[in-house]
């Protein structure tokens, strides 16, 4: 939520000359994206967003990131696509950090997603896992069931603390959900965003008009994309489910690629591992923000509601599927 | 450096429904301004800076800033003019903030101004004090001499944790400057920035595009206006006096407004209270930011260190006048 890498007049000067985009006219840091610097960046030209990637990226990781949102670009689907220097890199160094310019994309992010956005977003979410379907490079799920018991075994404590007998909750849905999460191959899989809450997303009115943020992307059943969805999507003032948003989502996906029955069989243990996923990294998050810092923490309780609802969901239509 | 309150999509909607300026496309918090809550906005008609006024901003002062930034926009001066809406508004209320837009200014600010933009920016500075001419209405420079005292009370043992000694030599620089301070009708007075350093500033090369954050603005002494911006301005890494940059931007200045003989004889004074200023707000601000906040408070001790220059300056000539 804040630039943390400064970018001078002179580096910009000297980082724009290796392209083809005409001089800069305006730079403004954006008070966006938890993980990295971005910048509003206006050139003679057109207006794109700057990112310089910080240390809690990966820069081994970088190049997929830009070739998977290069593939979709080059699929038409909308998202912020990379821009090529002179020597056709899009990923360069500018103040000593990996730094990519993307187009800018217009839209503005909706607060509480009403049922047409949520039906715009299900079909531009099927579109986007369509439009994937050949970018073949895998990239692993860190903060898939594997990675869960390390983020935990650091936090159970914690949970108790937030309230009473969360912990043991907690660990009896992990032990549940790892010991019946579908096998490798028993899902549809592929590149996924896994992190499309509404604020990744930018919408004119009710039509969807672009997703960005893909940092934490990576080779997953898509069928889980669509349950983190469900969950960043569908909830009501933390807890509620609202089962015509997760309806419309679920309409709008399956107009564009029908689940198939096992996927429908797996979308309640999938939501339920999603809220897991969220969950945890929103304790590790909740207690490393200092008390003053400027960001407000996300509240982990809200997965802990969902929980809830997941826990007690039978199949694929209490969804709304 | 971060944005307070976050707008809602539909809150802004609402807001904008007042405006004659064209349907949202797109809105990004900014990480610029330490007090208010800033954001790029971008409408159907062109593109703005919308700023929700935080508490530390005086409701009662608001209008002033307003009428001072119009004055400056209709005499042609280049700064962030207010957009007022459809009843002549500029100054309204969103997320239940005082909230205002300005017209999107280009240009980038200088990290190391150059002479030639030190030039510009003298000749920018005499052209807003003449623009201000006639700008009568006063406000107080809560900053200025009598208000010293009560920052410094509090924080003179902090400024010995920085620099064994300092807490005597400030206190010595204070009894001195306050007791020489010139009389109110001695110098030519009018509304000033007050604040007008290069971040606050915005150039395309080595043309001055505009001066913004008019927050600090108030009635004071033209002459300590400069004298500020020659401590902002004519420094290189914190202590170094650089006549060079100093006299350009003098020399600019006087292109279009003369000093007269009192205002050179009293210039080293001001430049001299004009760094104890900072100083103190700096101080403040040292002990006030949390060790682990994500902005990066300014060293206090840079202007310790210009206060040995001016200790030792003995006319204008000394600042390249």
């Amino acid at each position: 939520m804040a630039v943390y890498t400064p970018v001078s007049d002179a580096a910009l000067d000297a980082f724009l000359a290796d392209y083809e985009i005409g001089e800069p006219r305006a730079l403004k840091g954006i008070a966006e994206g938890v993980e990295n610097s971005n910048f509003y960046l206006e050139t003679t030209q057109d207006r794109f967003i700057l990112t310089l990637f910080e240390k809690r990226a990966n820069p081994e990781d970088l190049p997929w990131f830009v070739a998977l949102t290069e593939h979709l670009a080059k699929k038409g689907f909308p998202c912020a696509t990379p821009v090529k220097a002179r020597d056709g890199q899009a990923l360069r160094t500018l103040e000593g950090k990996p730094a990519l310019i993307v187009e800018f994309l217009t839209g503005i992010s909706p607060r509480k997603p009403n049922i047409a956005q949520c039906r715009a977003f299900g079909v531009a979410l099927a579109q986007m896992h369509k439009a994937l379907e050949d970018f073949t490079k895998p990239r692993a799920n860190d903060l898939g069931p594997d990675g869960w018991r390390a983020l935990w075994s650091a936090r159970a404590k914690d949970a108790d603390a937030l309230e009473a007998g969360l912990s043991d909750l907690i660990s009896a849905d992990m032990d549940l959900i790892t010991g019946h999460w579908p096998a490798p191959q028993a899902l549809p899989t592929g590149a996924i965003h896994a992190d499309l809450f509404p604020d990744n997303t930018f919408f004119i009115g009710d039509r969807f008009t672009g997703a960005f943020d893909f940092y934490f992307a990576c080779t997953d059943f898509l069928a889980y994309d669509l349950a983190i969805c469900l969950n960043a999507w569908s909830f009501e003032d933390g807890a509620e489910y609202n089962f015509s948003k997760g309806h419309a989502l679920i309409k709008g996906y399956q107009s564009v690629r029908p689940l198939s029955e096992t996927e429908r069989a797996a979308l309640p243990l999938l939501a339920r591992g999603a809220a897991i996923r969220f969950f945890l990294t929103r304790l590790v998050d909740w207690y490393a923000t200092p008390a003053d810092a400027l960001v407000e923490p996300h509240d982990p309780l809200d997965y802990a509601s969902r929980l809830r609802f997941h826990r007690q969901a039978k199949g694929a239509e209490d969804y709304g599927a």
